[in-house]
């Protein structure tokens, strides 16, 4: 039985494996958890077993609040563990889980901001609890980019005017505004959204495995963002985290409580907007 | 006059014609319905007077619940007849449709899955009964895929997530729910759907035919599948339908009722996620 | 300062400029508004203060109803001063805003048919007010089509089957129904839409600056209709504008009071259903 330390993985229905994110205090992407990523996506490649996979968090608030600042070569390393291009990432490492054979469904309670939304993006389809799913990349908040796939999904999801407001506005939307946009499948209210995952995902691993193979390649031949333009993104984000204005800006935010559980991580897409410019 | 043994064909105002599918016991697609489709398209293709038609079902609890599993031999072979390609597909003669300089509009009520909600996503529009449309793509219950052309469409039009989501969940969409994805261009209630679609089809039948087939064209070249794309998923549906898992699944099914008219065919959504893996 | 005739431009916040449009009697387009808007895209081109641009209307029935049909060839003398290609057209001066390192923001009160259309979709972002926002591309009633960028802006954001119904319907859409197809990014009641995007404004205007760039020119990359295309389209506008079928039906419509404030420009997308074929 593999081990994790920032995972809780546990079969719960044939052919369905629930994977709960538990990264006290608050489920930041560290190397822990990247480096616990990187070990289900082997698991993942080299069985058989499992035809879907579940994605949720232990922690109501925060599903991922964003990436550890404090850590980002460290993450990145990481991510390199995985192989498969000399230029490793953390987006190339969610591109993969994309192109897995089995089928990945995210769901969504607490905040997924960052590389949090770029976690559910790189899922084949997301859900989130109408009452306390909040999604956003405030990354131009810092002065960045999502560089970890978010780019290419959501002009692709959004389209041009709901992508541009998404990603220059960094705001936080609720469950209902993302249904509304195509950020996630559906909002569902918080009691039927177990059940209404796990119906779905024991429904797909009922399928003939061949088929359900087939289909989801053949979507991703059609809709999948290229390694090359992720590769692409990834790059410009660590071009842009290499300027003053992230330095700047995160010292004001970690000053204020950045990577803490409180106020400003609870309310970062209002809080990203008022550090003038 | 063209006979039809499956269509019941009308002029309803100027320049349009209504085509209400007529296919006792429950409009399934098999020889003769596609051996009407191929008149159908040889009068449109050759006459000038009609500038728009109106698909609908004549079955309030069918539109087209899929094809005939029975006779897939046979419905292709009368596909091939409409010529045009040494490799005939039920989703090429879809495809011509596309393609016609006339404006096709499918009007939904009951059931239209399978190859029924491929012959409405091959319609330049679509609009939905809210009451009673119901619309899905059940080929995964079977251990296949949406084989003419529903891959293609609803990559384009539901994105990503969405579009896994419906195919590799195979279930049943209500017409508000195939609205919110933009599998139907609108959902209406039941009593307003045919005054609202026979309105927009006298105005475009009354608009300057030249700009009409521009924009159709202009539209289609940034937007319908390539008809290379439509083959390749006529192959691998031929590939899928050839395994075993199809024949156990629908031998499943048809000791169950599949088409019959019954609560199997009424529920088939929700009834192909209970068979086991 | 820069004079302007038909654009009221103040500056509203730090980094945000808000332009009213506002040439009585009902803002057409029409040779000095596109001077205007060409010499407002020099002085963004060349200044690096403004960071967001509000565009707005002054005219609570209208923000733009269309161009003027009886200066085609005047307001396209005036567009090919903004350079840039040998092959002058509004949409290309549309196109060169989209292009602009500035984020443009929409508000749309009152009637934006056509080429008002086409001015909210070059935005990189619109918002409408549900109590009477107006949006439509009617050219199809003429016997034209959306010849500034409409086209490829609407089949890109819309899909297939809704852009068929915009194009080829040439009917009005209201906030709402425009928002649900993706044609603007929201529709918002009129009391909070100035708050809303004067939020959002400042929001993106207080961001490092060359992350802002960077965004935008990356989704651009990935979301933007292509020049090329933009100028085909304006091609096959002029070709279907010089035909018997434009020349017509304008008649008619000028004869009904086209042009002027009252009942058929208030409901133009209603009346051009109506005058037969």
């Amino acid at each position: 039985m593999t081990t994790y330390q920032t995972l809780r993985v546990r079969p719960t229905d044939p052919g369905v494996l629930t994977v709960a994110i538990d990264a006290p205090p608050m489920n930041l992407i560290g190397p822990e958890l990247v480096r616990d990523l990187v070990t289900l996506l082997g698991e993942l490649e080299s069985g058989d077993d499992v035809r879907v996979v579940v994605l949720e968090t232990a922690d109501r608030d925060f599903f991922v609040p964003h990436v550890d600042l404090t850590k980002i070569a460290e993450y990145t390393a990481e991510a390199a563990k995985a192989g498969g291009s000399d230029d490793a990432s953390l987006g190339m490492l969610l591109h993969r889980f994309s192109t897995l054979p089995v089928v990945l469904i995210g769901k969504l309670r607490g905040r997924a901001r960052g590389a949090g939304s770029e976690l559910l993006l790189a899922s084949d389809m997301r859900f989130a609890a109408q009452e306390n799913a909040i999604i956003g990349q405030p990354e131009i908040g810092f002065g960045a980019l999502p560089g970890a796939g978010g780019m290419q999904h959501l002009a692709r999801l959004l389209g041009r005017g709901r992508a541009m407001e998404a990603i220059l506005g960094g705001d936080d939307f609720t469950a209902e505004e993302a249904e509304r946009y195509g950020w996630v499948n559906r909002a569902l209210p918080d009691a039927e959204l177990d059940e209404f995952v796990a119906r779905l995902a024991r429904r797909i691993a009922s399928f003939p495995p061949e088929a359900v193979r087939v289909v989801k390649e053949t979507l991703n031949d059609l809709t999948l963002p290229p390694a090359e333009s992720i590769r692409a993104d990834a790059r410009t984000f660590r071009r842009l985290a290499a300027t003053e204005s992230l330095k700047d800006r995160s010292a004001v935010l970690f000053a204020d409580g950045l990577q803490t559980r409180g106020v400003l991580e609870l309310e970062l897409g209002d809080r990203i907007g008022s550090l003038g410019s």
